[in-house]
């Protein structure tokens, strides 16, 4: 049955995949021990596939129908295979991944789209940068170069954003606690995302963040292990 | 066995308990239905109660023995009362309510500190003041009237900071999804410890957090609800 899974995902130039979205859903399938076919789409694909449904990857095909949006996905995962562990063990535990994504959106991925939205650009697909600068820079206000002109100066708010998780994982080896949940698939991808593409590494050398960083690349036989990623740490 | 509890509390000169820690050891006696006998101490009491042993509130003495610790008391309450509901129906929840103290304490408790440091000072009993004001004027390495000169100014970040909470209470009546958790006990503490001494409320008048700050005082008949309660809101 796993092999009828199709997860359309968003891929570079170099065929890495880079979304954050994504990522969190490669990461669940691999924790409910489910195989998917990969079907790779650029920046500009994503209106083409499947009759333009779906406006955002992931996109998951799956025997029972197609279902766009991360967070519905994992849902259904849940429902549709409840034969491999479970996402979300209990309502509040899916509640507070839902609160780590607010936080992690809104305080962490935010100022990483600000300092690598160019790095962004530059890696994607050729015929993907004139959709993407266009999209991107009528959202931002300005040209990319110069949202990320002074972008130097952006590292310690981000760097400092990130104390909460510090904390946390100076008591634990994962978000979840003594195993990783959906909170840390949440984070890996918003890591992983900056990782296809970054030409400025987002963490200092020393950062504690770095060994849960590697626990959670080393997961489920090195998913997020790729040789083609840049380093997260200066 | 319940009327065997006694928590010691902080409270200042009017009564009112004051200590965010002890706010979420209340509410979660409450949510395993158990009463507790209230010892109410003053800032300049902790170290002379129970001969010294803890040095913050709250402090639960129990027929199993005295705990001291906000986070140890929620642990030892789901283990030595296993007849009542679950404040952490698992390890993971428990995990990501973890997270949530780490982001309120340093995102959210912190900013609350600086700005309603000297209303704590001044709604504390007259004998506590003097302890109070050096142990806090030695910590923050200036006058309390200094650090909340500017407090106005600090205003909008405290709000901005509110606003994963924001996002995930405009789906779900809770933090812990449809009925409140742990998670929603740390925020209420934290709002109930500013409630308790503000002259200038934390939030604007239209604040969505309302709504939820309103349904979490009226929990467990109104466990929040005092008269003496300054206002949240302009």
């Amino acid at each position: 049955m796993t092999s009828d899974l199709c997860l359309y995902e968003l891929v570079l130039d170099n065929g890495c995949s880079v979304s954050p979205f994504v990522w969190r859903t490669k990461y669940a399938l691999a924790h409910k021990g489910l195989a998917a076919k990969s079907a790779p789409v650029g920046f500009g694909d994503i209106p083409k596939v499947l009759g333009g449904t779906f406006k955002t990857v992931p996109i998951l095909e799956t025997p029972k129908g197609t279902i766009g949006d991360s967070w519905d996905i994992a849902e259904r995962l849940d429902a549709d295979f409840p034969q491999g562990p479970n996402l979300f063990g209990s309502p509040a535990e899916r509640a507070m991944a839902r609160f780590f994504d607010a936080w992690f959106s809104g305080e962490v991925m935010r100022r990483m789209f600000g300092i690598y939205v160019l790095d962004i650009h530059n890696a994607a697909r050729p015929e993907d940068r004139p959709y993407f600068r266009q999209s991107r820079e009528a959202r931002l206000g300005q040209p990319l170069e110069a949202v990320v002109a002074k972008r130097e100066s952006l590292l310690p708010a981000l760097r400092e954003a990130l104390s909460p998780l510090r904390t946390t994982l100076s008591r634990s080896p994962f978000i979840g606690g003594k195993e990783p949940n959906y909170a840390d698939y949440i984070a890996l991808g918003g890591f992983l995302w900056i990782a296809a593409v970054n030409t400025l590494p987002p963490l200092a050398a020393d950062d504690p963040l770095l060994a849960w960083l590697n626990r959670g690349l080393d997961l489920f036989g090195g998913l997020g292990r790729d040789p083609r990623l840049k380093r997260l740490a200066a």
